[in-house]
């Protein structure tokens, strides 16, 4: 049995970031560019007006009074002259004559369309953005590693790039084992109940951007679950759930071994999620999460996550992205390993508000259902008072559920 | 010109949840619940062991020999009884026998086949779950209101929830004005520049769970700019960007109001996106956004997204989620107006640590595209050195970006 954070720089060591591929640049939202990116055009391409008001081609006085004798729009090409002792209406985003000098903005004027007075004068250069200003044509534009949010994205577009070099995202596979479980849609019998890991999984998944394949389930049959493991193995990362304890039917981590894996791990120091299997083999990885839905969902946000987000390209890791929080309501302290409880998350005064939902054992899904986080009991930790200071991860990637949208608990 | 926060006001006055539909619960992540759910069966169905060990009648006492004459597996039907003096090797949840009171968990035997030799005894109902004892059958599962993570969607896969009670989520449309203005796919004359908008409203409505409807770029002529906004009402929340200065080609305050909207607010005292209009009509609502990409970067994160989860349910509001960060950089002040930059956010021993991203003016898409965050200067503040407290809303709904996944800064 190893701490968490030995455990995951186990498997750390073997991360690296998916090779390459070309992505439509509209369905690589949430990608890791794998290659810098550099401008496609200088921007703004032309000299151009940073308001609307008037092209001047020497400075105005207060009163100056001067014809009108033109109106340029944006989208006009550029390069049309302006007299001395002219001006034209200019639109913000327009290209400004060669031979203009600066522009006055429309609220230092009476606004004129034949003949415009001015109210104050405007020095030399005034409200023209200038070519190349923000970036020239060949410069930087994202570096490698850059993740693809709404704005990168809007970047690229308007570099005219169509597609993108990122990361493969991974592809992942999930099996539920088990004789007692039945698919969501069967009516379970006595004694039986109905798979959730796959929803959960699935859902976890579509969270980070992955649309995760569901191989369904097998029951504690060593033969079938080395086959159904085989084929799962094609994926880049196969989840499989329960048949990980030390029971006579917990076949998965003996199944990994015949199948090639080299497991890294298969025992971990934190509750729920301690019977946890971490393997490699040539052509991926391969989780063993304990049967009950408590360790699952610890074990996918704590290990399973930052795997699928290294594989990627981004650079999270165990733990990372944890807060300081304020308790709302007592924790209950921890044995000799780290304890993980659901919370319900808030805002106060720019702190989060942590509300731990202890479960009733590890079947207690609901109180899993209700956290939008997870907290933290560090081993030995005494039993902390609302108030405290607390360490908390956000699980945030599910569409804002917690950050920044949870209403104060 | 109104203040950003009484400009909320007056928009989130007109803002309820849109109407219940049923969604395949695979299609709800992300959702929020319209309706309560009852528990449809007993949680756990029968009383089941918590351990993988040895199901008994009564009390052993340490070097107690029991003959084994059944094994339970999970899955098996239960009902089968156990005589006196006889124990059955049982798994974790695995049906307990009607007969037996208590369960003795395998570390604590020899862990014998025929025979079993106990180290120790247990307490009557030692590691036995109850049945419903997590939750029964009519019992309140999830509240109306609740958001529908990975969590609760497993949840709800237990109880055989094949269809969800839903707020539906808002069709939102996309029209992109200006003259000048040329799709991604074009090759941009002098004076013209490729549409960065529609990309970024695309990709950070999916970050919500959306997919936009994207109705393409209309000049600047009232004509067309008002047929166009006709169609894009049909959508419950239409995003027009552009024509909403004072410019003689800015129209679309006209245009909402001719189309019968009532103009809720035209002017925000923020920057950048001070000329903001955000309108309501019978069928709900239009955003007037600014033509440049700052500016509708930052009025999308800070009007149009928590008007976006209202509709779906969701208790957003405007900077609503906003967390204290140290300043890694230097932060400029603010004149008159509350002022929003960029930022990248790292993490330093539970704490945000805010690097800001000053543009070199609105037209500055790079530095928006390198933000993972928005940082807010409050309106007369003097500048703040590194090391300083300041205010941050983490963009965390596109897939993580930020939490919990950026490197320190």
């Amino acid at each position: 049995m190893i701490d968490p954070s030995a455990a995951w720089e186990r498997l750390a060591a073997h991360l690296a970031p998916l090779p390459t591929v070309e992505l439509d640049r509209r369905r690589a939202a949430g990608r890791v560019l794998a290659e810098p990116l550099t401008a496609t055009l200088d921007v703004p391409g032309v000299d151009v007006s940073a308001m609307d008001g008037y092209a001047l081609t020497a400075a105005v006085r207060e009163g100056d009074r001067l014809p009108v004798t033109g109106r340029i729009a944006a989208g006009d090409a550029p390069g049309r002259g302006l007299a001395d002792g002219e001006t034209a209406r200019i639109m913000t985003g327009a290209p400004v004559p060669a031979t203009a000098d600066r522009v006055a903005p429309v609220e230092l004027t009476d606004g004129g369309d034949r003949e415009v007075v001015f109210h104050e004068g405007v020095p030399a250069g005034a409200h023209i953005r200038r070519r190349g200003e923000i970036v020239r044509r060949g410069r930087p534009l994202l570096e490698a590693g850059a993740p693809l949010t709404p704005g990168a994205l809007a970047l690229l577009a308007t570099h005219g790039y169509r597609t993108v070099p990122v990361h493969r995202p991974p592809r992942v596979a999930v099996l539920v084992t088990g004789d007692e479980v039945v698919p969501p849609e069967a009516e379970p019998a006595a004694g039986q109940l109905r798979d959730s890991h796959t929803d959960f999984l699935l859902a976890a998944g579509r969270s980070l951007g992955l649309e995760l394949a569901e191989l369904g389930i097998v029951g504690d049959q060593r033969q079938a679950l080395d086959r159904r493991v085989r084929e799962g193995l094609e994926a880049d990362v196969l989840l499989v759930t329960g048949g990980v304890s030390k029971g006579e039917f917990d076949f998965v981590e003996d199944v990994f071994r015949r199948a090639g894996c080299e497991v890294l791990f298969d025992s971990v120091a934190m509750q729920p999620g301690k019977p946890l299997i971490a393997a490699r083999h040539a052509g991926g990885f391969a989780f063993g999460l304990p049967g009950n839905p408590a360790s699952v969902m610890v074990a996918f946000w704590l290990f399973v996550r930052p795997t699928l987000r290294r594989l990627e390209g981004h650079a999270d890791g165990y733990w990372h992205g944890a807060l300081e929080g304020r308790l709302a309501a007592p924790l209950p302290g921890a044995k000799g390993r780290d304890r993980f409880l659901a919370a319900e998350v808030g805002f106060a005064g720019g702190r989060l508000r942590v509300k731990p939902v202890p479960p009733r054992g590890s079947h207690d899904l609901a109180a899993y259902a209700r956290g939008s986080a997870l907290v933290r009991v560090p081993a030995h930790a005494a039993p902390a008072l609302a108030g405290a200071r607390c360490e908390v991860l956000p699980l945030a990637d599910w569409r804002g559920v917690i950050l920044p949208s949870s209403d104060p608990v």
